[in-house]
């Protein structure tokens, strides 16, 4: 795996957690945005690793799917 | 706390976590922007919360100090 393709597996494998845990809890894409204040469309882009999430925004969306931080990244 | 204080003190928690781990292991903010493809002053910002720092910057930080990334965001 290329120093590229490493990097943005983090992003694949964070946007797979998220999806795996919104879906556990039952809630729609947008409903994960309006709990977190974010936008519709950009849980969307999350989930499909077209975004380089930022930290503020990370919180956020474990806030919203109430877990920690912690949680969203185990195994990565 | 209010809202915007709860999602900055992210951002002083993970510099906090980032410079305590790079203190432990002796090395200089230089070093450690070298060791993890980053700009030098790029850390200290980090460091010092003055910037939202993105998902892949995180894992270039977390690698850089040999650490994963949910070591980061112990008790976060």
């Amino acid at each position: 795996m290329n120093k590229k393709s490493k990097e943005k597996s983090i992003l694949i494998l964070f946007g797979e957690k998220v999806r795996a845990e919104r879906l556990k809890q039952h809630l729609s894409q947008e409903k994960l945005a309006e709990k977190a204040g974010l936008h519709r469309t950009y849980i969307g882009m999350i989930e499909r690793a077209e975004k380089n999430i930022t930290l503020e925004n990370i919180k956020k969306i474990a806030d919203a799917l109430k877990v920690k931080i912690t949680n969203l990244f185990e195994e990565l």
